[in-house]
């Protein structure tokens, strides 16, 4: 059982398990931008990892700290300091986790030596189209030609690219549970015309960025919306719709909503279509699927709290009283299946890996 | 300045200003269901107004006890006694807060003398067909003929009927929300076929009935959907869209998410139509209404903080990326404007006074 | 009834009482650093008290600003706009709030024309000592003069002192529920060399400065202790339990707790002494004042939530498992009771007012 | 790697590995009361133990319901249903998790067969005198013989005892936090009469009864004391505190909070004795313990958000700034170390397997 055993219970368990672990077996990692959530969250899995080891975590303003002074529920024997992206050693490096804002991450991956993939979280490789992106982000791509080989990295859709990819764009939250609930439906399923996506995001997919709104005090206690009709996810979410149908028309309405909740997104998708017809979809789409689970018609509603701490998304539909539309709502968690826990399953399939590995055994935590 | 100090100062200041107002001068009132949330909001609200003096609470299962053992926060020296319907004296009561569960509700207001005016917050009487009130609440309405004579009271709808009416059913929190932003677009302005109102609630708009899933470790921290095609409230919203336009043919998307707050209520509706002119048609309706504000077209949208703890609805309007659509945006405080404090709005204008009586000084509590 | 009419109404009435009051009858005030919480909540006050009128709210990053851009809850067509200090015409202004952070706040209020009044809620003058004031801020006072003449004000404490005083400094949130508590108990009836209070805030304590441990994400679900040892409010508790009784050897033990709500504060005091005689003696200090409420014995907990939103401070009294232990409790809203609420309260007292104007109507926003 | 992959990855992935495991290696587990939230963590954590393997789950009101019914978090293809205690086959049981309320939990455990192993989450046998077990729980208990031979099972506490026991009586939430802060120090090295225990916690510690005080609407947003003096979990705390001091003299005050947050207990110990050595009392007791953490002198304030999720106990210690005072801090999340992981630590020592089993794995989740 001792290959099993994950970094994290060295951590606390004061043992050194991982000198018995030999490098050959075990893909180094680093994490750019470990001070953000998803940073944070991305050392935090890879620690139950089998087949990874983060060897460094990077940073700017926090450089020189122990990584648990800054998140001390990373603590441990083993624990990581912030460094420099210039005082890592790439060549001992085999992966990077970018977890860098967007903006930001493109200007370091972009400097990065060849041999290393990339696993990039932030926006920057999301948007095949440079001139979309930059209507969209407000810059100019610095890496235009990436972005026509990147990979799009939504592991449940059939994507053969995946294994040996050098570069995989992970999804946005929003995108992730949108298009999970939306791409088995838009080829023939439902009509591209009428898609009205009314998202609700727990307040950690703002990140950690200081903003009065981010307070307890202002986010607790109420709701509001938010971009209205100028979500950066919209295009994203436009992009793949029409990409699986090889069209270009399909405009999606999404309108986000922050709760006062640390975790946990949900998408209300108000569809045209048979719900029978979109419930037959999804689940012959999704039933071989590890972390995708369409309930069974007439089940409750999805709920954040079923899939928090999980790399799941869970995904329900009924019949609208107006006949002909048809409600499809999926959940996840938004710092692990629509961040980080997305961004390991991608690394595992790019290394042709079972995809759970490292996120088989995440349980929700509830209540 | 006497006239204007409240009753609810008395409570505090430890002094009697009760006597010094005749009762000639304030409507004596009974608050049916006084242990619920309404109820309770009702009293609350009613301390502050100056021609209204609560006489008598009513409840079952807590008769006997000081309404203050069960709401220490109306506690006070004029506190009053929870009593039995039978126990009150309905000679000396000109006015009654139906605030019981629907059913239950029609049962004991069938049953008050006749010189009694009803403001009643229940569901029983919102709905004017008999058969949509069976087939939606699941029984027979026990006084059928009733329906046709109450008013629906939506105070801001131009509604001169509301001027001594006998009975007024209060609307339900979310057909408040909806109503306001829908009814002055429904004739002309937004096409009626297109209309989908994605809800979202604080939880004490679930009452004060014991269920697994309104206790604090199941409903913080998460969010779901619920009455996913069947909601109660969808049937009402529709009444009334239709009867503003003399039409049958209006029928809504609506679905409703629990959010782990305890009040506020906000509805996103998703329509076809220009957003200028909605906006011009909300604010033509509504410029001298006291409690309704339609924000200016560009504003962040409203957020259910800047109503909480007020009779205020606030209103936004967007076009979204999609031509021909746009986004209106309703909040509320589900227990004033969307309950306790329309009733008293209500009250107001069956009295023919000053509509913002005992409402005008709530202040939102933000943080 | 048109005198007691607030201001707040015209706000959102749309209609202007405002002129109808000649400015002999109401104070104007400015509202020193009006973009933080207290600040705000000052204004929100101030809006419905009779005699005093808000001229000018200063702020440094947002001036400019309308002050309801920043707080929309606060929004109305009289809306102020935030100004510099510089540019506020002093000479009409009567008395001023300041809401500044310590240290700020005294290069501010030492500035002032001196036929201005300060009712000051920073921590800038709580400190009748220099040195101590250095020790515990870090800083030499810039008018240690002023710490003599200065009155600490709660104004529940006997203090004949604070009508007509020219410069108040307001108890901090921590101090004014510890002092209610134990004031009337340290001369004689609990030990003075066994008091521990244990402390419990909302967030909206720490106010609206940016730190990541006040953001949402990371405030909620969660608690912790801080400032154990070395809070500074300590040194400010135990300067008033000396000086009521002429002493200099009282030192409480004070360790605040940081809890995942916006707004309440609750003081656990563990002292020796009877719970009968602790009891008396709050009931006979507390029985003719307005806004604190003695709990009988036997109640169970005040709860911040029976004065959220009020003036008030409840306090409740236990015999301890323990013979001759008891506890002491005292909740209040740290917003109001604790900061904005008795500032009025002070300015009431300074005035020679009813020192329930303003605050009187308050009531508990519950659930 | 198979026989590490846990039954719950089963769960999820629609495979099943469970077939692969002989019985013989895999205890056969009962759950008492499985429709409560300790019951549900108890199956939920055990789903990711290598040698347990639930096989009956006992419920009265909810027998004949897909546990997945009930707690769709815990949804699987392997899922169990909720059987009547009299429906057990308990012949093929080896060990019972009693996760009852006290009362109940006697009565089912003393009718079950002699070759079951008991580990009982509640109250039944934490007390080993039947005089103080009738005092505080208000009935004699029903097999006052075995008060005598059960283990009160804090596994930190040096307890050679556990390995073997038939019958293990898990300590109480608060009591497991105070326990592990002071058994260490109450020696030598700190004042056995001036112990003030004031304590916080989740709402979730209340369980899943239906009161109104654990409503969303009423348990968010605020703070409030209760069992004041009373609390059932002082006697048990006395009781372990004079055992490993052979005296019978030692009583505490303890004062517990309710705290709006779902998981999560703080305990703030108030003691006169010397930072420093309390400190190093801790440290020598735990260095070696798997799920505790002394944190260094001189650390912020252990946080419950830093082991949420996790069996771990972290423990701070400060000086106070009275002379001779410190404050000793515990922290841990009150379903699991305080509750189910406690429970399933204690079955890994009665078997002699390394205690981590099981547990080791689990992660904080934060934020």
């Amino acid at each position: 059982m001792d290959e099993a055993l994950p970094l994290w219970s060295a951590f606390f368990f004061g043992e050194s398990r991982i000198a018995q672990m030999s490098d050959e077996t075990r893909l180094r990692a680093a994490i750019l931008g470990a001070s953000g959530y998803t940073g944070a969250e991305t050392v935090r899995l890879l620690a139950d990892h089998p087949r990874v080891e983060v060897r460094a975590a990077t940073g700017h303003a926090l450089a020189g700290k122990a990584l648990s002074d800054i998140f001390p529920h990373l603590a441990g024997p083993s624990d990581l300091a912030v460094v420099r992206p210039d005082d890592v050693d790439w060549s001992q490096i085999d992966v990077v986790f970018g977890c860098l804002p967007h903006g930001t991450s493109q200007d370091v991956i972009e400097t990065l030596p060849g041999h290393i993939k990339v696993i990039d979280l932030s926006a920057d490789y999301r948007l095949s189209s440079p001139g979309i992106y930059e209507s969209t982000y407000g810059r100019a791509h610095a890496a235009p030609a990436r972005l026509q080989t990147r990979i799009y990295g939504l592991p449940e859709w059939p994507q053969n690219e995946l294994e040996g990819s050098e570069l995989v764009a992970c999804p946005g939250c929003y995108p992730t549970a949108s298009l999970l609930a939306l791409l088995p439906l838009v080829g023939a399923v439902i009509d591209r015309d009428h898609i009205i996506i009314d998202a609700k995001s727990g307040v950690s997919g703002a990140g950690r960025g200081l903003k009065e709104g981010n307070l307890f005090s202002e986010a607790a206690e109420g709701t509001h919306a938010y971009g209205i009709g100028t979500h950066r996810h919209a295009p994203e979410i436009d992009q793949e719709l029409n990409r699986v149908v090889g069209r270009d028309d399909i405009a999606v309405t999404f309108t986000p909503h922050l709760l006062p909740m640390v975790r946990g997104e949900l998408v209300t998708c108000h569809v045209r279509g048979d719900a029978d017809q979109i419930h037959a979809a999804l689940t012959n789409q999704y039933h071989t699927a590890p972390f995708v689970t369409v309930l069974p018609l007439g089940s409750p509603s999805p709920d954040t709290r079923h899939v928090r701490g999980t790399n799941h998304c869970r995904i329900g539909v009924w019949p609208d009283r107006v006949p002909g539309r048809s409600i499809v709502i999926a959940v996840i968690d938004n710092l692990i299946k629509g961040s980080s826990g997305q961004a390991i399953q991608n690394l595992n399939r790019v290394m042709g890996w079972d995809e759970t590995l490292g996120l088989g055994r995440l349980q929700p935590l509830f209540p």
